[in-house]
């Protein structure tokens, strides 16, 4: 049972998420809570995501793209039900060995897409543990009142649409897990850099929360395959769904692993 | 790198978790994210707190206070800014070696106090980790517009109140780590329960809610000490404070061991 050390606590939190607490509600990180005025006619949409070193990612990640990872997880999930992006929760989990510049870098890159996609923190919460490192982030969106694209409200003879190519992310991690795969696989260069981009650093689609919005009847974030979500989706929804394979966006990176190896994805 | 178990986690979720979802807004849990509609003519609040075992708790405490626990510690904030229990979002790691009935006492737990303080599990997230226990929650409350009390605006002339005795808790865990040390001390059984049920279950103090929104210039929940955090309301505020050591509420307790050993407490 550690005692917290709360002035160490308050010291990098002055420091390096400070900064990050644009929004007026978030008090400059100084209070207990952070409050919210709601936006008139708009519901709240809550989400809730993480990541932990050694399960979503690997240890030795640039840690300017962790804190990034996890809040584009949650936006991600903002985008896919229409909604706007408020703000952000942070819980930060760190061992003792964890130095001050991993820190600085972490909380420079949480801060450049908190930046680019006007999702300012709120408030926080960090504490040393015993385990690996883990974030935790509760993101919160503004949708039009009653608006709030389901998962469960697709309907027989709806289209199935992605908003970008599919599964390679997943190539991603199997290329760092494998140091000769990419070899093998004879990809070259720049399809080695777009699979390790899109693992290290998804893509949300918030530039389409609108367009979900007004067209989609139902909608997720693909994050654990188009073949697992959809089937999530259709049982939400109570429907069936039938894809044309040919007709799956991908990458030329992973059309290059499909011609070597049809089994890796 | 493990593959995230996801029908396993959906199966946990059902069992455990969805039971405690009853918030129209959480969907069941069945989807990417929750909705609220905001209540009218209120602010939301939102804190986030967490624990982990071996830092906030020993791992062998009885699993159904844990989650009791983190839950109680955001609601002992909403309670310090005056706003009453909206609901709350929750991310949990666990070790691979976690049997299923210690889930099972955990979200009994938790849906007791969900149930208590009214407030509904939204959503949530569920991981396993090579490291400790973790549990990290985000609740949400509605305060009127404009009214949340803050830590920052106590003003020259104010009174210090407190809710409850000081010190319990910190004792609880003293007596946790050494095993003798409530027999030096004299306590009684009494005494001894009294100490133990503070440190596993701290009484957060939603019904005085609506008395902080009425009479408190400044507030803030006493998690560090009375001295620590009467110190971080006084610098946020800009003022000083001044205590009758002797007018601090004790329990009968409390008041055994100063009187056994002053330098406890």
């Amino acid at each position: 049972m550690a005692h917290e050390e709360t002035s160490a606590e308050e010291r990098l939190i002055a420091r390096y998420f400070r900064p990050l607490a644009t929004h007026p509600g978030a008090l400059g990180l100084g209070d207990d809570a952070a409050v919210l005025t709601p936006r008139p006619g708009c519901d709240l949409v809550l989400t809730t995501d993480g990541v932990i070193a050694g399960v979503h990612f690997f240890p030795d990640d640039p840690p300017n793209t962790i804190g990034r990872k996890v809040l584009r997880m949650n936006l991600s999930d903002l985008a896919a039900k229409g909604a706007k992006p408020v703000g952000f929760l942070m819980s930060v989990a760190l061992p003792a060995g964890v130095e001050e510049n991993w820190l600085a870098a972490f909380a420079a890159g949480i801060g450049e897409d908190s930046k680019r996609y006007d999702c300012p923190l709120l408030g926080g919460d960090t504490d040393r543990t015993a385990g690996p490192i883990s974030v935790s982030i509760a993101a919160f969106g503004n949708v039009p009142q009653g608006k709030m694209v389901r998962r469960s409200t697709a309907k027989p003879g709806d289209c199935v649409v992605v908003t970008g190519t599919i599964g390679d992310a997943a190539l991603g991690v199997a290329l760092r897990k494998d140091a000769g795969l990419a070899d093998r696989l004879r990809l070259n260069e720049t399809m080695r850099a777009h699979l390790n981009r899109r693992y290290l650093l998804p893509e949300p689609r918030n530039a389409l929360a609108d367009a979900v919005l007004e067209y989609a009847s139902a909608a997720m974030d693909v994050s654990d395959g188009l073949a697992g979500d959809l089937a999530k989706l259709c049982r939400a929804s109570s429907v069936a769904a039938e894809v044309d394979v040919a007709r799956v966006p991908l990458s030329d990176a992973a059309r290059a692993t499909l011609v070597a190896n049809s089994s890796l994805l």
